[in-house]
């Protein structure tokens, strides 16, 4: 497994170097290399299944000690099922279409050149995540299937059971004829080897999957594009004039289904004339699935149960990935498209409604990268919306917005066909 | 014409922040306004030309006394025709299709949610650029075409004309119902200027258009996301099987016809087995165009003309945007593609041959933005490929490669129709 998890910063720079060479090699891998390669990565994750279990109860046995919180170890934790999610997730991946060397378009130029558009892979890919090691798998099969290299830097927490994971699937990988160092996993966990792949020439992208505090990190440190990748504070707006049983179902599924995800609602906005009719029963169901309610002063005199508490202006712009909930009232569709703008992400927003009007005025005027009418945020999904799994959700404009599957790993180049001719 | 012209530092972040504003309107500005406000730009130009030329006439008296070259000169000089030819840039772009609100794809998603992906613009884009002032009037075109509010900031030696364009365009698309600040041009040029503007955090997109230099400075300082353009370390490969005489045309094109552009060629390279034959051919019609030869030394034995010199190492690396050209023998297609893999900007790239393999292996290994067989590098532009005007060229993969038109300058955003779906 040497070449494939590099212990020193020192290192880096080599790591670099060797993913550049093989996203060269890569670029014109044939398909079906890149998908023996993956069948032969869901082989090892399950023939390995283990060794990587046991790596894993080592880090959360550390992660107990360090007081990481249930969501936290939840989310780090792994058994038979999550590895078998995880072999199973490269086959998938091996059954999509191979991206790349599709010709988009194709036409007669001047004097009749013939120009092409072809779909290539990106190159060298650097990936900054966080607790969960199925991420680690699925992002080595998504850049191996684009044909791009990929340099892998998870959290700390999951450190054994990531090189448990990304060694198993670089070997297979090398040994079903991929390149050698097409998957490589940094395997320093500070906060300098972070900020070191931010500023690492050799990369064509980075992306980053995280909240605020990577984002200003990136922001700051970073000498690469990237593409930043899931901040989620979204909101749904109950309009005057929506159904309120429906209201209800939309914001209760949004808070409650999986709140530690990024498409989950963060904050819930109520048009004052149906604020007296929706807030009653709607935080009252949400309450009774254990959700914090964190109130502005309107709503607070319209409801009173034991989990609502006062908002701070904090809680507008805060992700709580939990079981918490900031609820305000609005005059009016302006007053809750002025509030999205001001604290959202630009993530996933909804409306409730029945005014034509208003569902068509609150898709054009949200600036988001899914705007939804009367359905929840957490559709917001690869899978959901069609492109399989995913690298994760875009909530830049530039490149790719939204969920990122094998296509956003990918650019173009133009190919132009010749006899001879010259210009002018 | 305040608000559209600062002159301090202070001033950018209070234009940011109308431009951020001007861009919320622009999202939702309909294509006629749009269109009437790129036809009064136009007039606006034709009718303030006097203005416009005798500021330019400041310029150029400037520029000569600090010593600015003649090609530079010639980049910065404006005449009633090169004014006429702004305004009518900008009436092409009234006639291109608008790309806002193009519906791209619309499906059903699970539990029948409608979803559709829609074209929108990037919002506030910013544009760096140097001693031509034609770009002001371009650049502002393709934004507000685009619905993108647009920082314009241009090389100290065009300030006066460009503060002329920029006022007349601004006053003249407000006039017309476009947003007040839609364009605005920041008016000091200094490097901590252009480096205040890379760190903005109101822009969307910066785009540079400049050579190394400024993309070794956007690398490092920029804090929001960029795409790089204009940097063109092109090269030509004369393959052995290639036709002689179609090889002599194509160098002479590719060098000769513009030199100061980013799609000129900067290198000539030469399979060992045709460069008797070519070289003396190919490089005296260089010559007799005033081409000054820097050759590697197996070149130097074939050919003895007045204009060869030795070529330094440097000279790989070098675009010289002048009648300038470096000239190396190869062993093959490896060693070309090797060379241009280590020196290449990525830009533009030529094979000229008659073998079929190496013409597609050619394509599919280098790694530029458009590659070409059998014809000239001089054809990678927007108007050739059919874009219309364009922004730049795009050296970088993300987002955008080769030539930006209006189309580059949006992003997408994803609309969910729903009838009260939740997820799970």
């Amino acid at each position: 497994m040497s070449g494939t998890v590099d212990t020193t910063l020192a290192g880096l720079e080599k790591m670099g170097r060797r993913a550049r060479e093989a996203a060269r090699l890569l670029a014109v891998t044939p398909t079906e290399t890149k998908n023996a390669a993956l069948r032969a990565m869901a082989r090892a994750l399950r023939a390995g299944a283990p060794h990587i279990l046991a790596q894993n109860r080592l880090d959360l046995d550390d992660g107990r000690q360090a007081g990481l919180t249930n969501a936290l170890l939840d989310r780090l934790a792994l058994n038979d099922e999550r590895v078998e999610g995880m072999a199973a997730g490269l086959e998938e991946i091996a059954e999509f279409r191979d991206p790349v060397g599709e010709v988009l378009e194709m036409w007669n130029g001047e004097k009749g050149i013939r120009i092409g558009k072809i779909r290539v892979p990106l190159g060298v890919v650097g990936i900054i995540y966080e607790a969960r090691p199925n991420v680690t798998a699925d992002s080595a099969g998504l850049c191996l299937k684009s044909g791009n290299a990929v340099i892998l830097r998870g959290g700390r927490e999951a450190l054994r059971s990531n090189e448990a994971i990304a060694g198993l699937l670089s070997e297979a990988a090398a040994g079903a004829g991929a390149p050698a160092d097409a998957v490589q996993l940094l395997a320093t966990t500070d906060h300098e080897s972070s900020i070191a792949l931010m500023r690492l020439p050799y990369l064509d992208v980075l992306i980053p999957r995280g909240g605020k505090k990577l984002k200003d990190s990136v922001a700051e440190n970073a000498r690469v594009p990237y593409i930043m990748t899931g901040e989620g504070n979204c909101h749904t707006f109950v309009d005057a004039s929506a159904d309120v049983g429906m209201a209800v179902d939309i914001a209760v599924n949004a808070k409650c289904q999986r709140p530690a995800v990024c498409n989950a609602m963060e904050t819930l906005l109520v048009h004052r004339d149906i604020a007296p009719r929706f807030l009653p029963v709607g935080l009252a169901a949400l309450a009774e699935r254990g959700v914090e309610l964190r109130c502005d002063e309107e709503s607070r005199r319209l409801v009173s149960l034991p989990s609502v508490k006062a908002a701070s202006e904090e809680d507008w712009g805060t992700e709580f990935y939990d079981l918490i909930l900031a609820v305000k009232v609005v005059g009016g569709l302006d007053e809750a498209i002025e509030h999205i703008t001001r604290y959202g992400s630009g993530h996933s927003e909804a409306i409730v409604t029945d005014s034509y009007a208003n569902a068509q005025a609150f898709l054009a005027r949200v600036d988001a990268a899914a705007v939804y009418v009367n359905a929840s945020t957490r559709f917001t999904d690869g899978g959901v919306f069609g492109f399989g799994a995913e690298i994760g959700i875009s909530t830049q404009k530039l490149h790719a917005r939204g969920p990122m599957g094998v296509e956003q790993l990918t650019s173009v180049k133009f190919i132009i066909y010749g006899e001879g001719q010259v210009r002018g």
